[in-house]
């Protein structure tokens, strides 16, 4: 070696902005010169930190220090399929980062660090991924989090319904909070933080092929401030659990098994917007089944339950 | 609530089994009765463990007590497209839980931890999938990680190359390593682990479309274990990569850009196989361009180089 730098580098030296009219071919996934253009033209300029923008093949994310002597780590990960990926209310963008820093706040833990791995359709319009890419820093800023390391793949035309994302979030689960879906007790009490069923049905009358119209928006955002006022509120939380895929029905099902539990509802007390409510009947859905993406739901002694409802 | 069980429960109480000839439908990756199906028979019995059971929205994996103050935390992360999802020494399974522990590895870290989502194509056998988990927990078992958390969602037939994974990994960086692409010098040494292409032109000859044989296998395997061994050679190591996407010119090259130095290759001293030389002759490929996933670069002070090429 020595420290002569080499003139005809590929890279750095001379990267070639994209323009928001350009395509993605399958090289921008190939670890070039064509992916380093990808990244600095589109990625770091929206999602980029100083630990994203070393470059080695992991990241050394500053913080660790915050998580103390006997408390926790959090980890979660998720794989985003969403069609359309723009939809009334947010993004794929939005929703990859907002899902999996609320997975990791249900366990009552402080959402740190998210990690994004794209798999591109070949032919995708760059300024699709401008406006995603700009989706998940504002959603990352919203909630808190640093976007510390990611990868980009492209396959071939045809072999992905235009991106997918995944994403895998980190936290620390502060000292003394357990918070399972195991943990749920005879006589406490079950409160939902808003409206169900938001999200499913913004999502489905967004696709063409569904000839239904709603004024009905996505939920999609981050939830873990919210379970920070709930701790605030409450010392004891037994069970946080945001009813995505299923509804509140399945996270409801599932926590009953795991704590060994049954869980009565009183439908009456369960917020449904009127819109969702008539969607439903037109569809055939029950919107207790529908997907939520910025709602909880909490379980805790019923002596706190009016507390929690007021943080909530 | 009571304590009663409600008896019409979907899921853990009666799982429906899924059997080798079974084909995945959109319903596996719904979140309700049929994932829970898919995940107990395919992937619990496999990679399953008591962190990843629990079934929360996120995981609290064990073993945080391992990091001492002072250390860092490294996190990595990966999407997986790779076709076909067989060739000779792998398949994707084991390609994503070895790639990603690499990552890992490259910054000194000692891996610990991983997560997977997987994007399924509606259609794609049960079989499959089996083998493709038995591989991953196969090679998770060999690098000494824990599969903590997962995500499975299904997308319509068409719309995946029959199967995509994500993983990301989380490590510890024992006290005192410093390693990163930037921190290669004036002087030092560069030592290639193995003979270089083999992944690459081993899943090209795989591709039915590409009308030529070799015996090369992919070289794919977790490297965590060999770079104890040349830490435990060599007290300072500059840098590690493993050259995958772009080979070893692509490696280099970002040594020298990050680490602001020129890097000297002696051809005559890059090992490559017979085979490989061969077959790049054939495709007109560069075997320093092509691929390896079992193979690392270490950049580290000429003094240490022999005792390290000896540990390697």
């Amino acid at each position: 070696m020595s420290e002569e730098r080499p003139p005809d580098f590929e890279g750095a030296a001379c990267p070639v902005p994209l323009t928001h009219r350009d395509r993605i071919v399958l090289g921008h996934g190939g670890g070039g010169r064509l992916m380093s253009d990808l990244i600095r033209s589109v990625f770091l300029p929206r999602i980029g930190n100083p630990t994203l923008e070393i470059g080695d093949d992991a990241a050394l994310p500053p913080g660790l220090e915050a998580i103390a002597p006997g408390e926790a780590i959090a980890v979660s990960t998720d794989a985003h399929v969403v069609r359309p990926l723009f939809f009334p209310g947010g993004d794929i963008g939005r929703l990859a980062v907002c899902g999996t820093v609320n997975d990791v706040a249900m366990v009552g833990a402080v959402p740190l660090w998210l990690t994004v791995g794209f798999i591109l359709e070949e032919g995708i319009e760059v300024d699709v991924l401008t406006r995603i890419a700009e989706s998940m820093r504002a959603a990352a800023a919203e909630a808190g989090v640093m976007i510390v390391a990611g990868d980009t793949k492209v396959a071939e035309r045809g072999k992905v319904d235009r991106l997918y994302v995944s994403t895998t979030g980190i936290g620390r689960v502060p000292a003394g909070r357990q918070t399972s879906g195991r943990f749920a007790r005879p006589g406490d009490a079950v409160l939902v933080s808003g409206t169900l069923g938001d999200h499913g049905i913004a999502v489905l009358a967004a696709r063409e092929e569904l000839a239904f119209e709603t004024a009905v928006r996505s939920d999609v955002a981050p939830l873990n401030r919210l379970v920070e006022a709930l701790y605030a509120a409450s010392s004891e939380v037994h069970v946080l659990r945001d009813p995505t895929r299923g509804g509140l029905a399945a996270a409801l099902n599932e926590i009953a098994q795991a704590s060994r539990v049954a869980i009565e509802l009183e439908e009456a007390a369960i917020p449904i917007r009127e819109e969702v409510q008539a969607a439903c009947e037109i569809l055939g859905f029950d919107p207790l089944q529908i997907a939520n993406e910025g709602k909880l739901v909490a379980i805790l002694p019923e002596e706190h339950a009016e507390a929690a409802l007021a943080a909530l």
